[in-house]
């Protein structure tokens, strides 16, 4: 009755439909059900938004009591909690499904091996592993919060072939295409949160915003600014949704009181040479349930991100020009020998437009279990 | 009769042969020769060195007396003037062959049309432009110096992603892998002549010349060298193979004097904003008959002829690292507006052990007719 090659047909089924909802489920994963009965398909839906039902229910409610006897492919095992919805195991288990097959194991603390219990001790056939690499790419930053507490990270980089991101002036107005401009509004839905430092701010007052009609959700943006230097009259904190500064407990009352008053949300948090420290950045991103940070900052920060091992990814834009010497650099870095730079493995490589997209993993990257 | 798809295949055939000689014709071009006679190979040839015998003549004689009747395909246009050797449009008259394919016209001024004129004018039957775009590739250098007096020019450049050549040290070794490296060694191999800056010369002493067991020749090395400041002892003249020091007319004569002694060729040659004049360097290595070079400089020398548009392509090796900010540039240059940066065509991309290649085309490139 099993065959492994039909649950991997019916799991990619279930991926392609958890990906529908990748600009919306924040702070919750992406996840699909496929119910399979007779080796047709009866029932299917994904999870579309923190805080409504989960996938496992869309696909009950649309096969109904076909389900009994069914096999349930879902690419996340089912929860086994209440949380702001029933438990999902529960819900198969009382609808008679006979088989569940997980891509993986819901790595948070609540259910982590939990649901699958719950649905064996009802005597439910259940398998664990189909196309689970394949899954996991759907649910990056929540799995790692799950298993570390801290968001993935994604530093985005656009450059000429040489490593320039703007000339010695600033002006950049453009390197990269349109193309891979419009690809960089898509990093930004599908994140929680785009992050800066304080310099791009005043440099370039960007509005860090997602213009695409498809995403009704805007990313919190948040500002990494020791001094709480922002203006009060930045364009970042004038779209919908929140806009955080991250200030040192040292940043003056005044200029704080100013920015709480633009709109602006204050958090303190520790300094560490000068800068906020990042290792604790992170940690309060983790707590904020933010699961995807998308770094859209200058060379300082994607900098310190890259030395400091703190970056999981990086997506970097190289336009076909050489822009010489009178510019600026990708990385503001103190290293001095060769042996510290910083090393990747190729993810995925592609063209964008007339532009390169590389997505890249740093090799020294440090992840905190 | 004629069949333009078995023309392709058999000129095919021809352009393979004529790579065979790709190491060693010199300042001559690749050509090969192919005899087909009831769409039977019956002989085949190619040039293999300047003042031996041309393609075709080599196919002839392996064809022998079958040739009478045969076609002939050539890779370029037969020659019709007297040089080191006798015309081949002559040769291809007297064997009797009823039809001839060329793949293009040769634009040496001696040659030129006459070629085809003289086999016309036999009674033969010429067809011109089989696989033309592909032959064109077989002889990039001398094609552009028949056309313009000037060779063809290569810029090598091996860089980190964030642009940088080496570390603000001067260490640099290994940024790119043993296959790149390996692949260089293939760059200097089909070149006239390696070309470098003193500056180079002074830092890292190299050899430059080709360390491939296939390759029986040493490409001429040149260093552009203003003062004559190359130290008589530099590795880079202890190989087999001649090394020049093009220089401006007021280096100092005992300076010149111990360069020759050590065995260097020392050529004086215009001087423009306190560099040797990049124009006057071309035409002249375009009198030595120098087809292609091949440039492996600092960014002083690789700035200067990529904004003065004297380059006619970039072989980019870049490795999948950043060395951050403390580094040295892939080109000194003098321009700040984004609008002179120097903007590429991809001719090829590929991974080369960890690392891509490029090929590129300056946009910018001006070529000289």
């Amino acid at each position: 009755m099993i065959n492994p090659q039909t649950d991997a047909v019916w799991m990619s089924r279930a991926i392609a439909l958890a990906e529908k909802g990748r600009l919306t489920t924040t702070p919750n994963p992406n996840v699909g059900c496929v119910l399979v009965k007779d080796n047709q398909l009866i029932g299917e839906g994904y999870h579309i938004k923190a805080g409504t039902a989960h996938a496992e229910v869309h696909a009950l409610a649309n096969a109904g009591a076909e389900a009994r006897g069914a096999t349930a492919y879902v690419t996340l095992e089912p929860c086994s909690h209440f949380g702001r919805t029933p438990p999902c195991a529960e819900a198969l288990i009382k609808a008679g499904v006979a088989r569940v097959v997980c891509a993986g194991l819901d790595p948070n603390p609540q259910v982590a091996g939990k649901g699958v219990e719950m649905l064996r001790q009802a005597g439910i056939d259940v398998t664990v592993g189909v196309l689970a690499e394949q899954a996991k790419l759907l649910n990056l930053g929540f799995l790692k919060r799950m298993r570390t507490g801290r968001p993935y990270v994604t530093v985005k980089m656009a450059a000429s072939l040489d490593g320039a991101t703007a000339m010695k002036s600033g002006e950049s107005q453009w390197i990269t295409g349109p193309q891979a401009r419009e690809d960089v509004q898509q990093g930004r839905a599908i994140s929680c949160a785009v992050v800066t430092g304080v310099g791009t701010v005043l440099a370039d007052d960007p509005s860090l915003n997602v213009r695409l009609p498809e995403c009704s959700r805007q990313p919190v943006r948040i500002i990494l600014d020791t001094h709480a230097s922002t203006p009060a009259s930045a364009t970042i904190v004038q779209n919908p949704g929140e806009t955080f500064v991250i200030h040192s407990d040292q940043a003056a009352p005044e200029r704080l009181a100013a920015l709480k008053q633009a709109g602006f949300r204050c958090v303190s948090l520790p300094v560490s040479g000068g800068q906020i420290d990042l290792s604790a950045f992170l940690a309060w991103a983790g707590e904020q349930q933010f699961n995807q940070l998308w770094v859209e900052a200058g060379a300082t920060l994607a900098g310190a991100l890259l030395t400091q091992g703190l970056a999981d990814e990086v997506i970097l834009y190289q336009a076909l020009m050489m822009m010489g010497s009178q510019t600026r650099p990708l990385l503001s870095t103190t290293f001095t020998e060769l042996k510290d730079s910083i090393a990747f493995d190729c993810l995925d490589f592609g063209m964008i437009g007339a532009d390169t997209r590389w997505r890249l993993k740093p090799r020294n990257y440090g992840e905190t279990e």
